[in-house]
C-alpha cells in the first residue's frame, strides 16, 4: 500500500541536556516518512532550498521513500533552531528561518494522487485543504497540526479537520482546540467535529486513542535516556500509519497495533539526534520493542 | 487476610473547580481502609481529637472495620483545609492543624500485631520505624510518605525504605527522592534502597511498577468528572494490598491485578468529595470498571 505525506523538510539546529547538533536533517516529512517506510512505499511532497544536501536526498531514497514530489527551489532550506531542558516534553524554540517553507504550495504529482494512505503532516490549513483536493478517495487520510495553527488559523483547521479520518494532537493542543480543561471530555468535542478517531499523544505518558464508541491507552516505552524529542510525534506517526498500511485493515484491533508500532517507532527516533537511531534499527528490533510493550502492559 | 493501617484520621475542607466541603472525613488511613474494607478485614490505627464526630466511627464500623486502634486523645481532630485548581494533580495546602496527631505515638494493640499485610501510610518516618518494631513478620509492608519527609527527615525515611517490601510514591517524590530526573533511572535507584518494589502514581498519567526484573505500566481510568482527588493515592493502596491480601499471593500476577483493582478504587473515590462515592460502591461496580480497564489497554 501507497502513503503519501505533505509536510517540512528541514536543517535542524538542536540543543538538549545531552548535547548539540547543528543543521541536522528534520522536518516533519522526514521523520515521518524514515519511520513509514520501514512498512510501505512512501511518498513525499515537500520543497528544500538550493543549499540542502544531496545526500540526504539519497539517503531518502536509499530508503526506498519516493522523492520525486519534493521541489528544489531557489533560496535556503527551512531552518529550525531550538533547545529542550530536562522537561523534554516541550520544545523551545530559538529561531525559526522559513526560506523556501515560506511559499510552498503543495503540488501533487499526479502519479501520487491515488495514495491509499495520507498523512498531512504539521503544515498551514490551508494547504492541508489544498492537498485532500488533489488526492483521490484516499482510504485513510491522518492528519496533524500545532497550537500555531490553533490560534491563527482556527476557521481552515476546523474545516480540515471534519474532513480526515484521524486527527492527531498532543495533550495541550487538544485542550487549546476546544477550550476545555478534561482530556476527555475534549477529545469528544473534537470526534464531535467530524473525524472518526482521536489520537492523543503525551509524551512520556504514552497515547490515547477515542471513538464514538472505543477507547484505547498505551503508555510509553521506558526510556532511561531520551536525547532529543524531536520528530517523536512524527516519527509515531510514520510508524503508525506505515504499520496500518502494511495491514490494510482499519479496524479498532489493527488500528491498536498500530498505535504501538507507532510508539516504538518513536521511542527509538528519541535515543539519538534528527532520525540517526532510525537509519539503524531492523524489523527485528521493532518486534522486540513491540513484544516488551506487550509484556509491559499486560494483566489478566 | 488481615490488613493493618497506621495513619492519620482527619476533618478535610476541601475546594474544588466543582464545589467545596468543610469538616469531612478524611485522613490517610480512612481511605486507605473504606477502600480496603472491601476487600478484607481491616485493622486501623490512628489518633482523634474529643471533637470527632462518633458518626464517623461507626461508619467504618459498618465497613467491618476493626477502629479498637483508633485512640481518641484530649484536644482538637486534626484538620487539613486545601483547595485544587483546574490542574487536579496538585493539591494546594492552605492550613494544617496538626492537634492530637501532633502528640501521635502509633501504640499497635496486641490484636494487631501478627497482621499478614502493613500499610505505613504518610505519617513521620521515625513513627513508621516503631510500626515495624512492634508487628510480627508481617508478610508484606507497603509504605507511603511525602516530600515533607524527604526534605525534613531524610536518613530516617531512608532507613524505612530499606526495611520495606513495596514503596508507594508520586513521581515528583520519586524524583526528588534521589535527585534523578529520569523518573525510570530513579525507580531503579529506589528500588537499590532495598524494597523488592517500587510503585508509582503518576495521577491522570496512570501506575508504574518496578521490580529488578519486571516493569508494569497501567495508564488511569478515563474520567470526565474528577470532582475532588483528595484520598486518591490512600484509596488507591487500600485496594491494592485489599485485592493483595485477597489473593494471599505475592506474584507479578497478583501484583498487577491488584495495581489494577488499586486504580479501579481511586478512580471511583476521586468522583466525589471525602469517601462519599466508596461508600456505595458495590464490588459488581468495581468488577465493571476492572473489566473496562482490561478492554481499554488490550492489544494482541
Amino acid at each position: 500500500m501507497s502513503i503519501l505525506v505533505v509536510g517540512s523538510v528541514a536543517l535542524d539546529s538542536v540543543k538538549t541536556p545531552f548535547g548539540e547538533r547543528e543543521e541536522v536533517l528534520g522536518g516533519s516529512a522526514v521523520f515521518f516518512s524514515v519511520a513509514a517506510s520501514l512498512f510501505s512505499e512512501v511518498r513525499v511532497v515537500a520543497v528544500v532550498g538550493e543549499d540542502f544536501p544531496e545526500e540526504h536526498l539519497e539517503f531518502l531514497q536509499s530508503r526506498g521513500v519516493d522523492i520525486r514530489g519534493i521541489q528544489r527551489e531557489p533560496g535556503k532550506t527551512f531552518r529550525w533552531k531550538g533547545y529542550y531542558d530536562y522537561d523534554l516534553n516541550e520544545a523551545h524554540t530559538l529561531e525559526t528561518q522559513l526560506n523556501v517553507f515560506e511559499s510552498f504550495e503543495p503540488d501533487i504529482p499526479e502519479a501520487y494522487r491515488d495514495s491509499e494512505y495520507v498523512f498531512l503532516a504539521n503544515i498551514d490549513p490551508e494547504l492541508q485543504l489544498k492537498v485532500l483536493e488533489q488526492v483521490r478517495k484516499p482510504r485513510l487520510v491522518l492528519c496533524d497540526t500545532m497550537n500555531y495553527w490553533i490560534e491563527n488559523k482556527r476557521k481552515e483547521l476546523i474545516d480540515v479537520i471534519s474532513k480526515v479520518d484521524i486527527m492527531l494532537l498532543n495533550d495541550s493542543e487538544t485542550r487549546e482546540l476546544v477550550q476545555e480543561a478534561n482530556l476527555i471530555l475534549a477529545a469528544r468535542r473534537i470526534l464531535d467535529l467530524g473525524p472518526s478517531r482521536v489520537i492523543i499523544k503525551k509524551g512520556e505518558h504514552g497515547v490515547l486513542m477515542f471513538s464514538h464508541d472505543s477507547y484505547f491507552s498505551l503508555p510509553a516505552y521506558p526510556l532511561e535516556f531520551v536525547f532529543d524529542p524531536t520528530g517523536a510525534g512524527d516519527s509515531f506517526g510514520g510508524g503508525f500509519l506505515g504499520s496500518l498500511s502494511r495491514y490494510d485493515l482499519i479496524r479498532e484491533e489493527e488500528l491498536r497495533r498500530s498505535i504501538v508500532y507507532g510508539s516504538v517507532l518513536a521511542s527509538f527516533n528519541v535515543e539519538d539526534f534528527s532520525c540517526e537511531r532510525l537509519r539503524n534499527i531492523t524489523f527485528e528490533d521493532i518486534d522486540k520493542r513491540y513484544y516488551e510493550f506487550l509484556s509491559m502492559t499486560k494483566f489478566e
